[in-house]
């Protein structure tokens, strides 16, 4: 059996480990699944540049996998998601995509909950492409220095506190979690919040998955020329 | 292991068992697969009006299923789907809302492959309600007398013709088949027209899966009066 | 003269009421204003489900007046304004539809003001299968408790502190009221807030004359198979 | 009784009385229906420019209507529609406006006959402050030359033609004309092409009278700085 | 060298001179910069009704302007922009759209300072137009007298303050300031506010100057019947 | 002086070259226009793989122009846009942006012509992200082969055609050219087409040297933490 690669483009090993404990539930359907940390990457992804920075090593490292049955792409932003679209015929799940696409599903407007204010223009950017901004509640920062979010309670405490203003202020009814390998709140979240809490690697290889089986791709061995 | 329940809310069989075909590479996942067929129903779905009518006793057979561990609507225009959702906190999925955000992340613009001509005022108010209109490059119907669809060669003869005008004149570089139970074409489609084609119920046999296996609904269990 | 049939299709005698005192101004158009309460509904709509499940007993009730020139659906969702469209040529109007495109030639950005917040991602719902979501500053809901709806004076109250925040907060300059029979608050809501107020039935009551007046429907005799 | 002042901003007595014809239906509500014509209009409006210098004179003309309860603008482009409203607190619909929200009731896209090419960017812009471009399937014109349209038979022929190539190539499923005073067409073109087709003045009388009857305005005695 | 022509619509020199002066910085490029005032304008353009009385002396003014390579309509609300665009074949740039343009390429959600709340549904009506509604993030008023506005330093603080709302509230991260001839308001803007700040004239009379300089138009020589 | 540093993403002197003659008519506003050719880069652009790649080397080659008074990104598809954004707070534009952004004051609904139908989803991602997929016409390849590029005569004539197919069949009135340096081309088209075609390194260089010239960027020195 094929295994699913899941490629963290920053070089943080804690985030991996995160990441790989967000999505063992789905060890369950019988696919491995590849857990790989980019060492090439930088320790947290805080910019477009450091995000289009990772691609070239981290088609490198997709490139490598010779016997992948399909990728997700973990980091919110999906770095490198349509260059790696580029590079193969097999299922590539970015985690902001699958993220986004699941809520839609589950409440009719989302709220993102974004690490750095920095980063929201960027996730603008990507709701603009996927032409789902109508459903879009509001995208909001912890508004805690990078610094803080190595500790895991105060990180929570203002996850909890952004999620309230999305559902209260912006009319958000299912909220997504704007980071990679932080499964361990979703629990939290949903109690003190009361909505669904969508966690992005955790959607994307639902879908990885579920293409897998159906031999669903965004190119397939007939199309040649598209 | 609880089921996951299929309801087909026509009362055709054959349809039903086309659906259990559909969705049989699933079975590999260890979820038990109920598919169902809505005696109440009519033949084949047509309208609004057939659509709608079939939503009570789809909700009753629903609440039969006391053992269910999710379910899915398996007619493509979701009848019923937020009633459902109002009945139960399990996850609910609707084969047309998985389909297109399935298909969101395989092409940049989307064409559906409906049935009947009579369908698509239907289809394009669910696509204005999903917020996705702008992803649409088109919606044709086969342009079959309803008869003709019995006749398995001509119905996939006009997909494929009705395929090729989606991809040529509207710019789809993914398409959707607006039916269910009609996997058995898809390599077929696939093959003749070079674009991924998303069939529905595995769409979103898929997805409820992936919801089963995190725990994730549109409501929870701490989301009591949401 | 045919009558135009306005029907509520929930089971309240009191709202029925409301609503023929709401379209009484119409009387000198010289069309007799039939106004019938649906026993089978529920006392009031509060979910998608019930307003669902009103459907098939509010088409019987409709095919049982075989003297109608048209119809108004007189519930803010519209339930079965589609499925009813599908049983007949006559012109037929849902309050929430013809309350949207009044508002729209009033004001550039519409605030509803929705009594019970589960209402309102079924609005969003339908304004998005409208395509009006640009237009919407938003929707906002009473935030009183079922029982207090009964106290007109704390609902009046409620309504006038939900159309200034709508006013204030959300930018809206024109309001919808997002329920049927309560024009006798119009006068009132319009002086505190100082902004125009649709009350839906009035505007499709006005809409359906207008149609009867001049023969025009979704659904013409001579268009037999669109 | 106070009367519905319609103003054709052109200087053309024969569309005026178009106009008047289009409009007598509503004779029955018992309002007084006056119809002027700009004597200092252009013969027709063919530009934006033409359009615009209507404004200064149509607005003379409408205060010079001390006795009105209401008024139309009858030239589909609705020129001075939102001049007149800052200068009247009674209703004042444009039939273009209300021809746009009469369709979007009547079929889910809606197609435009334009008589001319060089108004379909006008027309787009207007489509576009109304935020109802989702909801548009095509806008095309006649392909006459100007001299022609004084040709009846020919117009309509062309009318027709259109119409048509809305309906199978852009997937419209009700029309609107764009142009005022043409109705004696109306049942022809519903005869050939099978949709609903929306006259603009009509449907602007219609709602005009609808707000004069329930005393609704953009801008009401109480609204005094808004 | 043929001159700009600068168009400002109301009767204010002092208007004109701030416009002059905004515009200073780009008599470097050797482009004679020539702006008139509107002798027949209002003091100030506080209404639709006024911005379109202005188009006609407006029209006349620029005819008369006949050694001209260019026009910038220097009003925010870009009034006559289309009508002037009939008129010649040499741009026409409106300082409206050319801002909002500008914006969009400096920040992913723009903020607009509007002078008064009165012109708020006028800038939604024409970002609509524009097609850009889904980039606004918010267009608030300074909520000022009239008369206050001669008062610089009170104009400047209120101004400071609606952009810091934009920015906060609203989520901007590029403001436009709503009027003309402010430019020497944008160093202090941008210092307090931290954001870029864009100025219309300065906006637009950058645009016009490209255009010029390649020969670019929206009619060009060749172009006799579009 | 501080130049305008002109990047050309692809290795390929020939483009590079016919960029600076696209350009040259702004010489005469002053600033020295330098254009460079990225060695790294591929001989032509043709898949978002290809444009990501070329990121890296192209923020090391802006960076190395020390004196560099602003940046234009002279591949349509704006690779690195943001990131380069990110490393610099001089003006950067892009000109594909550049190009949307003016084409968007010239008609009402742009066209573009894609050299190859591979970049055309690429394009639609990027108009969504930019919110003006509402005015999009049409998005039309050459249909050429590679190979048949370098065929000056061949280009041309398909350029014509895809053009006309854009005005006719998709109601385009403002066409852009989506690639560099071909603006020798531009006359030609214009006098073959009848509509203003839009040649984004012009578009592009002016909008820099405005922004040059007025001091305006996306980040200012003041805005230290956005």
């Amino acid at each position: 059996m094929k295994p699913l690669v899941i490629l963290n483009p920053n070089s943080s090993q804690t985030v991996t480990d995160g990441i790989a404990a967000s999505i063992a539930p789905f060890e369950r359907f019988g696919v491995p699944l590849r857990c790989l940390t980019l060492a090439e990457g930088p320790p947290g992804i805080e910019s477009q540049k450091q995000a289009d920075l990772t691609i070239a090593p981290m088609l490198r490292l997709a490139a490598d996998q010779t016997d992948a049955g399909g990728y997700v792409i973990a980091c919110f932003g999906d770095p490198g998601l349509h260059a790696l679209r580029d590079q193969t015929r097999l299922p590539v799940v970015g985690i902001q995509e699958a993220a986004v696409m699941t809520a839609l599903t589950l409440g009719q407007r989302f709220g993102v909950i974004a690490i750095l204010a920095a980063s929201i223009p960027r996730h603008l950017r990507a709701f603009g492409a996927m032409g789902v901004r109508d459903r879009l509640a509001g995208d909001r920062a912890l508004g805690l220095p990078v610094a803080a979010l190595a500790d895991a309670e105060r990180s929570l405490a203002a996850m909890i506190a952004t999620g309230k203003r999305l559902r209260d202020e912006d009319g958000a009814n299912v909220l997504i979690m704007g980071c990679a390998g932080m499964a361990h709140f979703r629990d939290r979240l949903e109690d003190a919040i009361g909505l669904p809490v969508v966690e992005p690697c955790q959607a994307a290889v639902g879908q990885a998955l579920s293409l897998m089986a159906t031999g669903l791709s965004h190119r397939t061995e007939r199309n040649n020329d598209a």
